[in-house]
């Protein structure tokens, strides 16, 4: 089936800018934004299928997420964004059934893992950025429409006896609304949970009344008073987060591009470079510390870090981190391991760290960490292993240790003949995971005494020598000199041979120790089950409902319940 | 390749009883009892495979099951459970390969499913029973074998220099070990999530010292010492979970058969009736309530219903509940959706569960209740579709109302010339869901007032009209009897004719609201992967590791991650 299937075009990239958009229009008033959803029906990433109703496919999410992002650093004055449609009739349909429909499983699974992180992202922008969003809903809403609108703080729907809102994939398409649907019905809206069954085995929808009865929209409006409805909605929450403790002058910083230089197999970015290697489907993810100059500039405080903006080390690095793990993940289907590495200095990156967490008052400093965050956060739901390798002139610390973190083993070398720390600090405790727990906690899970050391230490910092960042638990497997080469290489060989499948498996249960929220729940349970559906003949086979959709046969099920 | 493979026998039955074990045996010496694994190589449920080196199919775990859920009940003298091997230098190799490389998808799925209920029942043993268990690996312990192990209280593997626990089922098998074992390793025994990654990706496992410290097992003792050491543990176990608050003498109460009486298309139990129709793919599971003179027993109090044993109608209603439901999920394949009726009297109903809820200081009582919880939670777990309807001479009250509760929707017939009652009783506090909060929490967890108010009803008990109920927010559709029969008619045409996998999904998304636990994650994040797992090629594809295992092809895997 993968093989006639168009795994997308030659290399997907995932950067871009305002003047670049096509699917959507933002514009700005005071505290208030509107983003505007005007899909260009040719305006897919790939050939094959036509975007309209507002569907979208992985190109118009790209923009989205940018739009996103750029709102929280460009337009920190923004207080409420007002999501709505700018084509007639429809607010959104949803992910492009064709697309879907043509694209192979890997595809379908990661298009589906990049749209959730950027619905995570909006309700992220709430959560720390006082950046609402009010989802405006001026015509049908339909399935990835829905979720969309889901992400959002608040949802209105127009009244106009026809626009509904709907999450049609189980009886239309045989496959799940995998993009946080189905849990932020139950979870974070509350719907009661014999109504969300009727309503997501309920193509058409529900509208008006009842839907704000079951609390799928927080009001209906008549055309005549959308608009106005809408805003004095938008005024209210503006006003509601104007408050914020968070201090500097809220004019935006532009995010620039990144332009990593390409050449075959590797990617260099400013201090982060991937290389990789098909024949041994290994890659190496370089991340360089910061330099002293990085240093003083953030030593200096709140304002220098500002006045850095977009070249600030945190961010700039970050950001190359970011699109580094999300070119990976499409580009790059047989890389197996990633191996983790850093340059630099594990001093210099923890004050680095420590002028930074200084600083956090400010709004802009606040949106590097958050920023910082997210990004690492990818990393956790990257399926691919990764082994952290801390050699001479590593600079694994405080932010550059979450790296270690977030890896499946972390080895280090333990040489007197070169300097090789370990540090933590402050930022070790301010990078949380999806499943809102630490690395640190999620690593230390199991030796609480040794959580409360390493905690202890972070406010000031601490570098370790490679003992005692064995003894603090925080490696793998320590190895000298004469054994390194060699148990390393062993390691590796033996991680690429084994089956990607169960090693994505595996990773996805052993990276999340400890409790499960809503957004955790929706990389788990939800996405779990739908990368299952996605491979399963009755949404993907031959006369699977997916494949079928929108011709006239009707789709053929084994009846069989698993 | 479905069709090539062996579905199970034409027909697979759970009741079991001591005198018919085959693979089990089980000595009892006061407090402590030792259950001996000795699993016959040809007495698999199916042909065409052979038991070796203490292997288990499904046919080995229901005697399991059935060991466990007899001590309780059979043998409540008993503090501390030895699970052993009498199999020479192994203790348990896990689930026989042959056995799943030649099953069906649909076949494997609900084989773990079982086998993860019963690992999950012994740690309910040890929650509410005070019967702790210990594992005492007297050899080689590998993949379900050490997931057995670890869903007891204590592991201990034998020191005689080559018998490791392991997890070898990536490196070998390109599946996950999907019994509870990733999620036990990194959530309840708390393994470093690093050190979890090696261990579970190395097939040679792991023993001696460095088993103790990465905590994958609580010690080792050589051979000479092995037997003394593990009774001496049992011992200090078993006295130090001897102080129970539980009342009652501690003789134990024989679960005789069940022997429902079987025609084609309809299993009749005492008070539960199993009907399906292949055509239509429905069932009807019917559940009959309490009689008058069932509550005069349990009125008389804790020690009438003692003396009514395995005839009391709450704990015999359950267990054939509890053997309707896995009858159906093994052996009704097509069915994909049940309707659920209850016959008898709500006030009835009530009435004997508030007599259980102020006998539950009885041991038996108490045993009676955990079963009964344990019941519903297969219910929960079972992926078909649930309609509970409400009609005339309904019973859904207190224990009963869990059964629509548990249902994905719930008509109720509001019709003034029929008696048609809902009721709510203690029991709905007292019978939680597998993630710990009880169903009226998850039904009801958006509209916490509504909860409350119901909460505060329970002890008393109550019992609503239909448009009460209904307000109460206990009810999914209100029909009056001009409505009900199209109304009902289609929403169950419907439902059959979507496709069966992404009900199934969406059932165990919409199903367990709120947070999750160790032992939801199991079912969800960690059961959802291994499903997805269980049906790619690089698992079951003509050359997959599990379809390859022993023979002397290597596997051939696609590298694609996805």
């Amino acid at each position: 089936m993968d093989a006639s299937q168009n795994p997308g075009p030659v290399e997907t990239e995932f950067e871009t800018d305002p003047s670049r958009y096509r699917h959507w229009e933002v514009t700005y008033d005071g505290d208030i934004a509107t983003v505007i959803m005007r899909v260009q029906p040719d305006g897919g990433l790939r050939e094959g299928y036509e975007l309209k109703l507002n569907s979208y496919d992985l190109g118009v999410d790209i923009e989205l997420a940018d739009v996103v992002r750029r709102m929280r650093f460009e337009h920190p004055e923004v207080r409420c964004v007002v999501v709505t449609s700018g084509t007639d009739n429809v607010f959104c349909a949803g992910a492009n059934i064709h697309m879907l429909g043509s694209s192979t499983h890997a595809w379908k699974v990661n298009f589906c893992k990049f749209t959730n992180e950027t619905r995570c992202e909006i309700e992220d922008a709430e959560a720390f950025s006082n950046q609402v969003y009010v989802a405006a809903c001026n015509g049908t809403t339909a399935g990835g429409g829905y979720e969309l609108a889901l992400a959002c703080r608040e949802i209105y729907l127009i009244d106009d006896g026809n626009s509904a809102v709907s999450l049609p994939e189980v009886p239309l398409l045989g496959v799940l609304p995998g993009t946080g649907g189905l849990t932020r019905l139950v979870d974070k809206r509350k719907v009661r949970r014999d109504r969300a069954d009727v309503f997501s085995t309920t193509a058409e929808g529900i509208r008006g009344k009842k839907a704000v009865k079951w609390n799928l929209v927080d009001g209906v409006f008549p055309r005549s008073k959308f608009d106005k409805k809408i805003r004095a909605r938008a005024e209210a929450l503006a006003a509601r987060f104007k408050d914020s403790l968070l201090t500097g002058e809220r004019t935006g910083v532009t995010l620039g591009p990144l332009s990593p230089s390409k050449e075959p197999g590797k990617r260099v970015y400013k201090h982060v470079t991937l290389e990789w290697d098909d024949a041994t489907r290994l890659a190496t993810l370089t991340v360089a510390g910061p330099s002293a100059e990085d240093v003083a500039i953030a030593q200096q405080g709140a304002e220098a870090i500002f006045a850095a903006g977009d070249q600030l080390w945190a961010l700039r690095a970050m950001r190359e981190l970011d699109d580094a793990l999300l070119y990976l993940r499409v580009n790059l289907m047989d890389v197996g391991l990633v191996l983790v590495r850093t340059t630099g200095d594990a001093a210099r990156t923890l004050a680095h760290d420590k002028a930074l967490w200084a600083a956090r008052g400010h709004w802009f400093v606040n949106e590097v960490l958050r920023h910082m965050a997210r990004a690492l956060r990818r990393m956790d739901l990257t399926s691919r292993s990764f082994f952290a390798l801390g050699e001479a002139g590593t600079a694994f610390a405080g932010c550059l240790l979450e790296l270690a973190l977030a890896s499946d083993r972390f080895y280090l070398l333990d040489d007197p003949d070169n300097v090789v720390q370990v540090g933590v600090g402050p930022l070790n405790a301010a990078l949380p995971m999806s499943h809102g727990c630490t690395r640190l906690d999620a690593h230390l899970y199991g030796e609480p005494e040794k959580l409360e050391e390493v905690i202890g230490a972070l406010a000031e910092g601490a570098l370790y020598e490679p003992e005692d960042a064995d003894d603090a638990g925080l490696v793998t497997v320590l190895l000298d000199d004469i054994d390194w080469e060699d148990d390393v290489r062993v390691a590796i060989e033996e991680r690429v041979s084994q089956s990607p499948d169960a090693l994505t498996g595996m990773e996805a249960n052993l990276r999340f120790p400890g409790a499960e929220n809503a957004t955790s729940k929706i990389y788990a349970r939800l996405t779990a089950w739908q990368n299952w559906i996605f491979i399963r003949p009755n949404a993907t086979g031959p006369t699977g409902a997916l494949t079928l959709y929108g011709r006239p046969e009707r789709p053929r099920f084994n009846w069989g319940r698993v």
